[in-house]
Order: structure tokens, then C-alpha cells, then sequence
């Protein structure tokens, strides 16, 4: 294992927070907000730390796969510590669990909340929560990729351990151009949602935040109200960039270069949209009598089918009380998620379009057992490590969501809660059902919930294995090289 | 396709099932009842029918795993069909769909009711009831490659098709050798489970029925009180043999050639102890405080992991009133389901040996990039194809199950009582939770979603694959083979 450069990264991490903190300073100052010196401590502080353990540059930069996990693992662990810190440190959030919790929700766009109330924060930390969506949505280390001058080998690996889906999304053969591209997207995007916002004359600080939150399809609300009370305007809106943000950022790079028709044929974000359309259409049937106008019900239908499916999170109307065909569709949402290589969670639709087209395979199979289909996606055979991957996956899925439902019964809480709780949380969606319905928030829950839940919302952010591999003991066995030993021999 | 074939075996399992009912008319006769002449004719009927389409011996008796299926699925739908006439015809369950539902429920072994009082149906249909368990548990088609003499590839074929597990359970190399040895043990162990009960005073009708339930891992009553208020010796009983109906039963064939340390080893076997003995552990101790005694909780605990895990369903406390923990465990374990090879349902304890060692194995992969370690199974590395089939059985089992789910929410009950359903009856269990509780029924549920059920009941007893074979169009599309069309040409 190549320590020096897993501490050359994380130090590079907690220098770039620590910049990233001078923003909501900045909006401290603009807002005469004591709490904001609690973020210019904080910044300076891992800006320090971060400089002297990225001191010095390592020798040999080059790492595997397995360094790649445990530096974005480790990356993601001490940027939510540092993160808190501010909460913690101006009183905004009083308990430390509760401030970690909610950094965490942030980083990895969950937006669930400890929070009973969002008005009573200052307006510098409404903004850092809203900025964590933000900068954990594209992901960091992803941005680091962009600035840093670093080997081939190793940012593929770094790539690999933070990009959503079951393969890696490299859009141009160069990972740090792919980086900058993917930013590029995200930022155009984001400030585009920002002035469609203040078109429908949203307060400018709601506006940056929204988009913020929007774009990582984070779900942090900016207050209490959330979008429960915005106008059908603005609500149409969210829910179209949700879905948006949603979509594989390849198809936007497509069109940036012109190749539209292949945009249009993308076969993941085509299903995801049919998926949207399909859902959406079911449950504005099933819930049209809860309210006055049809056009009323389709819109709240569209809202939180954007809003779960992208794993946003944001809500419009309190769902908790809808008939249970449309609660089943959106638990099923959950699940499925967005688009691979977007900002969203989940399981992702790519990794669905695989797993029906094995069934349907299987099928085939039985009837023709001497013909041998290969499973295509986007047009091109899927490679047999990629449906190994995806199996392991939903195995791997499977045992973490079983064995966290066990630790949350402990609380004694009903099924439905713990159920949604979990789902909510290790796909990286905010909201459930009962307990933690849209209206409710996670702040009941005693410590060990809340940790199991901070543990499911990072495994679900990095999908499952960084976070795992932590826990193996051999990782953090110092074994001597061989050319350590030889030279000791010699 | 061989059709001609498949007719055959139809035709025999008709007459078969003509010969099994002659059991419950004599039960009729002992007791007097008049219901026993539905049996009757409709033994009469079957075996008429049966022996026409079956006179003619096919020419051709080999055939492929295609075929196979299509025999396995078409074979249970026809005897639940016959099976379910008497109980029609003699008015003890006046509406066909609930009698079908009951039949099928029998047959797969769920045990699912839709009757509200057990009481009020005549001796003969409670016979009737138990002893499509029995005969449903090690199968139809099993019991016939035991007595009918068949070509080779074929039988290897059909076992396959109905056989429970992820590889077939050949016990010897030759088919009807396997067969018998089955049922030879089979036989045995429920006679030994009826002397056990008559020493502890069941009446004679009584124990002959809860023993045939129990060794088919069915779930019937024989009256309205179940084993709620049965005697501490019956329970413990019932739980021994329940928990050993769910052994492999290649275990109990070793044991036979007194191969008792090869026994000991089994790998399944011993999971499966396991599994129950941590989790009746655990939910002894979140019970205790609902019970007088800590003996009573292990033996409530005992029992109810028992009847949840062989997915036998059997009773003898509300588990719908107790903690949400101990429900959580055995949501888990009716997913687990018994030993491949036992006469349990479920997903089966030898599929998630495979995938828990998947994921350790995928876990070692980014440790240590290099090795090339193999999955094993019983000291035996799990060949490539097996590895295949658990992941499209697990892939298979998650599209039925949402789609299942979706379909019974139409009927708006909630979560619980539409996820614990589904889970009940695809696994082959018979009570879930909520409104499908231990002292509740089905028969609440409308056509449609009954309909839902007796599919997920026949699905899960057969592996899935047979009933959704049966729903490809091109299996029922008669297509010329080359040679015909060679000969016509000619």
C-alpha cells in the first residue's frame, strides 16, 4: 500500500475545503452573521493541516485500485469530519453526531436532516449545507482531477472509486479533460437552473442555494416551507432540472459536441426518461382525487417522481399520505435511481437495463439453449467483468441494506420507517415513509441509528466498497515490501 | 418441442392424482361424511381422462430442459385444477377462484388460507388439505420418475424443473434410484413424526394430517386453534421435525450408508443450524418480557424460526403482536428459506452461501488484485454456470417480486400486508404480517390479487423459471422440424 500518496491526496482534500469554506464566510459577511467566524477558523485550520501533510510530494505517485478506494473512502470520512465542524463550533447544531449526520447528508446528497426547523440556522450555514450538495455531487475528488497534475494510472483508479455506475465514466480518453468537462456541464447547468429561478422572482440567496441543491441532487431545503408553498412556475421547474441532473452527463457532452442524434439515442437516459414518464403518469392517476385539478396532480406526481428517482429528495407535497400504489412506485424508485454518470444516486438505471436484459437472456435461453446473445448497452456488448460487477453489487446491496434494517429495529421503530429509513438514506434520497416521511426528519433516531445511517449514506455515495474495504483488517497491516526486506537483508 | 411427451406425463400425473384421492373418499367413508363422493368421481374423472391422452405410448421419449419446464409448470396447474374440484363440488369452498387458491397453496406447500374457519369443513377435505402438502413437498414428478420407467436425458430434465435449489439434488448417478431413495426417507421421517405425536396424545386423524403438513414444509391447520394450544411436548416436536424437513436430504442418505462424519460436514446443513439457532437466540431474548417463563420464549422462539425458515407457516404464537426486531429476523428468514434438496421454499440457504462467498470473494479481488481464488460449496469449487443461475434466480425473483407488489397494491392495503403477502406465498411460507398475520387469512383479498398469489405460490415452488416459460409466446408457436419439412420437400 502506497501511504505517502493517500496522505499527499487527503492533505491536497482539506486544502481545497478549506477554500471551499471562505464562501459561506463570504456570505457571513454579507449577512453580518457572527457564525461566520466559526467557518474562517475551520478553513484555516484544515487548509494548515492539509498543507503540511501535502507537504511533500510522494516519489512515486503511481497506486492501484485498492489505494483508490481506501483514499476516496478516507477522503469522503475526513471532509465530512472537517465539514461539521463549523455546525458544531457556532451552535447551529449543538450535538456532534448531529452535526457530522448532517454533513454527511450533504457531501453525499442525501438530504436527510436532523433538523426540526432549517429558520433558525444562520444564513452562512443554510449555505454550506446547500454547498456540500454541491461539491459532493460531481464529487471532489473528481474536481481534483480537474486542477491537480497527477500520473495516468493512478487518476483512473481515483476516478473509478467516486463515479456512480457500473463502469467508469470517462468521456474523453484523458481523465483530467473528462474531469473538467464533467465541471464545465455542472457549473453552465447549475447557473442556468439559478436564473430560471430568479426569473420566477426567487430570492437571490434561495435562488444560489436551490440550484446548488438541485444540482447535486442534493434535497437540503433552505427553509422550513421547502417547495410546499413555491409556485407551480418554480416547482416545474426543479422538476425539470432534477430531472436533468439526473440524466448521464455523456449525453451533454454529446451535444456540446454536436452529436445530437447520438444524444438522443442514449439508451440509458432514454429508459430513465420512459421510466419518469411512465411512473409519473401512473401515480397522477392514482392520486388525481387528492387534488382540485388535474394539471395540479400531475404536477406534484411529476415533482416527486423527479425529485425520488434522481434521489433528490425535494417535495412538493406530503406523499406519506398518498394510496399505496403510488408509495409502492416510489419505494421501487428509490431503488432504481438515476442515470449512471449523473449527480444522482441509487442503483442506477444502467445497472437495471443490465440486470432485465440477463432475465430476458436467461429466458432465451431456455428456448434456444445453443444460441449465445451477448447483453449489449448503449449498442456494444457488455463486457463479462461489467455484469460480474453488477451482480456483486446487488449481492453486496443486499447484505449492507438487510444488516442495517437489523441495527435500526433495535430502536423499536415500525417497519415501514426502518425500511424507507434505510432506502432513503443508503441510496442517497433524504426522505421516506412514516417516520421519516417528507414533512418529518431524522433527528429522532438515537446515536447507533444515526451512525448506521452515516455509514449507509457514504457506502451508497462511493457505491458500496470503498467504505467496505475500510473495515478489512489487511488493509491496515504495514507489510514490509520486498525491497524493504531485501535491503534489510543486504 | 415433443408434445407427444409432454401429453404423456400429463396424462400419468392424471391418473396418479385419480389414485391419490381414493385416499380422502376412504377418509370419507371411515367418518360417513357424503362430501366424499365429490372425491370420487372426480379420482374417477382424472384417471379417465389421464389414461386417454396417456394410452399412447410417444415414440420418441427423449426431450430438453424446454420441454422439461413446460411439463413441470403445466403438470402442477393441472393438478391444482383437479385437486381444487372436490372442494368445489362438494361445497366446502363454494367459490372456485378460493378453492383453486387453496389447492394451489396446498400443492406448493404455503399453506396460505383463504378459509376463515377450518372447523366447519368435513374430514375429508381437511385430509385432502394436508395431503397435497405432503404430496407437493417432494414432488409429483419426483414420485413418478420413482415409479415409471423412462428414457435417460429426460428424467435428468424433469428433476431439474422441479427440483429446489440452485444445482440438481442427484443423490446416486441413476434417476429412479435417486427418486426412491427420496421418498424412502420421505416416507420414513413422517411416519416417525406421527408416532412422536401419537405418544404425546394427538388423535389419530389429527397427527396423521399435522405430520404429513409438517414433512411437505406445508403450513395447513387441522382446526381453528392451529398449535397455539397445543402441549410444550407437541410444539417441541413439531419444531424438531419442521427444522429437519429442511435439511438436504442428501444428508439423511449419507447418514443411511452410515457416511456420519461426511454428514456432520455438510456445509448447507450446518449454515442452516446455524442460522436458526442465532436467530431463535435473538428473538428469545427481545420476546422474553411478552412471556411467563424464559423456557417458554426459546420454545415460542424455537418454533416460529422453525415454521418461518422450512416455510412451513405453522403457529403457535401471534408474531404480528411481537417486537419490531424479532419481526425484522423473520421477514429475513422467510427470504432465506430451507436447504436446497429439503422439502422447504425460499430463495434457499445454499444461494446465499454462494452470494455472501461472492461477495467475500469480490471484497479479496481489491485487496489482492492477483489471486484467483474459487468459490466452493461442500469442498467443491461452484462451477461457473451454477454461480450464473443463483445470480438470474436472485435477479428473477427481485422482478417478480415488485411487480407482484405493484399488482396487489392496486387493492390498497398497506405496505406491510402487501410486502409480507408477496413474501409469503412466492416463498411458499403461508402467513405474513399485518393483515396476513398468523391468525388472519387471505380470504380477504379480491380476484386479482389471488390470482397474483396462486401465480407467485406456483413460481416459487418450481424455481420461477417453468410458469414464466409458459408465458413466452414462442413456446406455444408449433414449428415444422427440419425433418418434416425435409420429407414434405422430398
Amino acid at each position: 500500500m502506497n501511504y505517502s500518496v493517500v496522505k499527499h491526496i487527503i492533505g491536497k482534500i482539506m486544502e481545497l475545503e478549506g477554500a471551499f469554506m471562505l464562501l459561506p464566510a463570504l456570505v457571513a459577511l454579507i449577512y453580518r452573521e457572527k457564525q461566520g467566524l466559526s467557518f474562517i477558523y475551520v478553513a484555516a485550520g484544515s487548509a494548515l493541516i492539509g498543507f503540511i501533510i501535502s507537504r511533500k510530494k510522494p516519489e512515486n505517485m503511481n497506486f492501484y485500485l485498492k489505494e483508490g478506494f481506501v483514499t476516496v473512502a478516507l477522503s469522503w470520512i475526513v471532509m465530512s469530519v472537517v465539514g461539521s465542524l463549523p455546525f458544531f463550533i457556532n451552535g447551529d447544531i449543538p450535538n456532534y453526531i448531529d452535526a457530522l449526520f448532517e454533513t454527511v447528508s450533504g457531501f453525499t446528497t442525501t438530504g436527510a436532516s436532523i433538523l426540526s426547523s432549517v429558520d433558525a440556522l444562520a444564513k452562512c450555514s443554510i449555505f454550506w449545507r446547500s454547498f456540500t450538495h454541491w461539491i459532493g455531487g460531481m464529487g471532489v475528488i473528481v474536481f481534483l482531477l480537474a486542477v491537480l497534475p497527477m500520473a495516468g494510472g493512478s487518476n483512473m483508479n481515483l476516478m473509478k472509486a467516486e463515479s456512480p455506475g457500473p463502469s467508469v465514466g470517462k468521456i474523453v480518453p484523458k481523465i483530467k479533460k473528462t474531469a473538467s468537462i464533467t465541471y464545465l456541464i455542472y457549473i453552465s447547468m447549475t447557473v442556468a437552473e439559478f436564473l430560471f429561478l430568479l426569473i420566477g422572482k426567487m430570492p437571490v440567496f434561495e435562488a444560489i442555494c436551490n440550484s446548488m441543491a438541485t444540482a447535486g441532487t442534493g434535497g437540503f431545503a433552505v427553509n422550513d416551507a421547502g417547495f410546499f408553498t413555491q409556485t407551480p412556475y418554480i416547482q416545474w421547474v426543479v422538476t425539470v432540472f432534477m430531472i436533468l441532473f439526473g440524466v448521464n452527463f455523456y449525453v451533454y457532452y454529446l451535444m456540446t459536441i454536436k452529436r445530437f442524434s447520438d444524444a438522443a439515442k442514449h439508451e440509458e437516459a432514454r429508459t430513465y426518461l420512459i421510466i419518469i414518464f411512465v411512473a409519473a403518469g401512473i401515480i397522477a392517476w392514482d392520486i388525481h382525487s387528492l387534488f382540485d385539478t388535474v394539471g395540479e396532480a400531475i404536477r406534484h406526481s411529476f415533482f416527486q417522481v423527479g425529485s425520488i428517482i434522481t434521489t433528490t429528495g425535494f417535495a412538493s407535497a406530503d406523499f406519506n399520505a398518498w394510496p399505496v400504489t403510488s408509495q409502492t412506485i416510489l419505494v421501487m424508485l428509490m431503488f432504481i435511481g438515476a442515470c449512471a454518470g449523473s449527480t444522482g444516486g441509487g442503483i442506477k438505471v444502467s445497472r437495471f437495463i443490465i440486470l432485465i436484459k440477463t432475465f430476458f437472456k436467461e429466458i432465451t435461453s431456455y428456448l434456444h439453449p445453443r444460441s449465445v446473445k451477448k447483453i449489449k448497452l448503449e449498442g456494444k456488448p457488455v463486457e463479462h467483468e461489467v455484469l460480474r460487477s453488477t451482480n456483486v453489487y446487488i449481492i453486496t446491496f443486499i447484505v449492507l441494506f438487510t444488516g442495517s434494517m437489523l441495527l435500526i429495529s433495535l430502536e423499536g421503530n415500525d417497519l415501514i420507517t426502518n425500511f424507507t429509513a434505510v432506502a432513503a438514506t443508503i441510496n442517497n434520497i433524504g426522505p421516506g415513509l412514516e417516520l421519516v416521511g417528507p414533512t418529518a426528519n431524522f433527528g429522532h433516531f438515537n446515536v447507533l441509528s444515526k451512525l448506521v445511517f452515516i455509514f449507509d449514506m457514504l457506502a451508497g455515495r462511493l457505491e458500496l466498497f470503498p467504505i467496505l474495504l475500510l473495515f478489512c483488517p489487511s488493509i491496515w497491516i504495514r507489510r514490509r515490501s520486498k525491497r524493504e526486506q531485501h535491503n534489510m537483508e543486504a
